[in-house]
């Protein structure tokens, strides 16, 4: 089958043996979604070898033991745990510490023809949801989750840095407490539907009025800007991975005691819950869906200045 | 009266008028400590020129309206808010935002003979603490004011990092919950009396067990550290000022989703009911008591290698 591979610092669509079950479940994917942290893999980030992707939608060719029969649609949890660790047991293998990762820590991923994860981490997609909403399950279970490390209260002013695809998705799961998205291009700004747009300065215009902001922007000057928009207590969300080391003036979140709070992975239930209720619509973030076939092509135009959600099809 | 006063890069105790009262109290000093934020204040950090010193315990020379009355021993909050703003009217002049802060920013502070604060400020010492133990109320109740930002479960697994000042003083204010002091340095360690201490690398070797850690040493690798204490979803409280911008690993906040907790200052009166009931005893971190005639030279010696809290009598 071809599977898109990073390594050695490049990135090629290759063709490779079809994966073996393992007394894992194999799914043929419909759709994925390149993210931005595949293009930080593609650039030698954490090291990983192998097929890179972890956005999908698929269906299942061999259930591996799990209840979902051949031939369903689903989508699949990105941690792999190992079962049995103290963080399994409590039901998180988001942090087992010897967990694989789809596409991203010892485990190929999604931007192939199959792939494998354990039956248990595969989710049924209801008719009603469309490939094309179904692939953003795994971002926007990421974007809701910031809800769940920092719970927000009806009345609290919220900013999101950011207006590429994770600040928009961002904005989009988080619409219904009226935060202000903030980035440096109008354009970009104008695809949240319903939810306010600012550019850079005009935000800092407004002062430290902030009580939670979200930086989804990725560069240490977000990191900057969100100090400079947050109340003093008020807490700062670390949405992106950033990569390497990032400046940060430390000495602003004692004086000012902020409170900074790492999000990665949220829940996928109520992801897909919410796009089988048609309260999110991702698919204005689509901007391309290429073939498998150009891969390499795919993964040069998401990083293309611009362009958004970049999808393949098999 | 004599004065410890930085500015153009020097650090001199010079003869200066005594402060008009202008509607605040006056306070004769007795004793005062020299804090690490006094030496990166002369150093140059944040620009203030002027008296240094916030750790003091004093007399009181004019109530400057307020009850205490002259010749009754005071320690002082050092925030002194505009009493108006929304965070002064909440009870919080830590965080008004055109706040001055006693010897730190906009406001000559404790190292001289007399000082001034507006009366609401000052805090009456009880009879049964003594000088010594009063100067360290400041501090303590910053030690205390991690369990404000950042509350603790009975079980919780919480260690310390750094065995400076700040440090040891974190040690005794969190004794009860059983904490592990980390630190380079054997004799210090063993200053924390009651407190279990770890060299650093015997620490790391106890792998990422901890639910909470302290940054009390003021370094990035104090800061990297941590991150290889704490568990997924740990805690980490900043309570060291750091200078300049700090290379921070900030994609490890991310993927482990750690809360970064900054800590500054603490309220005095669960500090100032500690030394009174004698659960809290900071006199074994003295080094030394100098004259205030001798402040230039107890800069030199506070920032010595092996020197704790050195003390100015004026």
């Amino acid at each position: 089958m071809r599977a898109l591979r990073v390594g050695d610092g490049t990135t090629s669509l290759v063709e490779i043996a079809e994966p073996e079950p393992a007394g894992e479940a194999l799914v043929r994917v419909r759709l994925s979604g390149i993210c931005n942290t595949d293009l930080e893999l593609a650039r030698g980030y954490a090291g990983f070898r192998g097929t890179i992707g972890h956005e999908f939608v698929g269906v299942v060719e061999e259930p591996g033991g799990g209840p979902i029969a051949r031939g369903r649609r689903v989508v699949g949890e990105i941690n792999a745990g190992c079962g049995t660790c103290p963080r399994c047991a409590a039901g998180d293998p988001r942090h087992c510490p010897t967990r694989t990762v789809l596409g991203i820590v010892g485990r190929d991923g999604a931007h192939a023809e199959l792939l494998r994860l354990p039956a248990r981490n595969l989710i049924e997609v209801p008719d009603g949801v469309r490939d094309e909403h179904a692939v953003f399950v795994e971002p926007l279970a990421a974007a809701l989750g910031v809800l769940e490390r920092c719970p927000v209260e009806r009345g609290e002013r919220v900013a999101i840095i950011g207006d590429g695809k994770l600040g928009l998705l961002c904005a989009m799961a988080l619409a219904p407490l009226g935060p202000l998205l903030v980035g440096k291009h109008p354009e970009k700004l104008a695809r949240a539907r319903g939810v306010e747009g600012a550019l850079v300065e005009s935000a800092r215009g407004r002062g430290r009025v902030f009580d939670v902001v979200i930086e989804a922007s990725g560069h240490a000057s977000g990191f900057a800007l969100a100090l400079d928009l947050l109340r003093p207590q008020g807490r700062l969300v670390l949405k992106s991975t950033f990569h390497g080391a990032t400046p940060i003036d430390a000495a602003r979140i004692v004086v000012e005691e902020i409170t900074v709070v790492g999000s990665r992975c949220g829940r996928f239930a109520p992801a897909l819950d919410a796009l089988a209720a048609g309260t999110l619509d991702p698919s204005g973030l689509v901007s391309e869906v290429l073939p498998l076939s150009r891969a390499e092509e795919a993964m040069q135009r998401a990083a293309a200045p611009g362009v958004l959600k970049v999808l393949l099809a098999p």
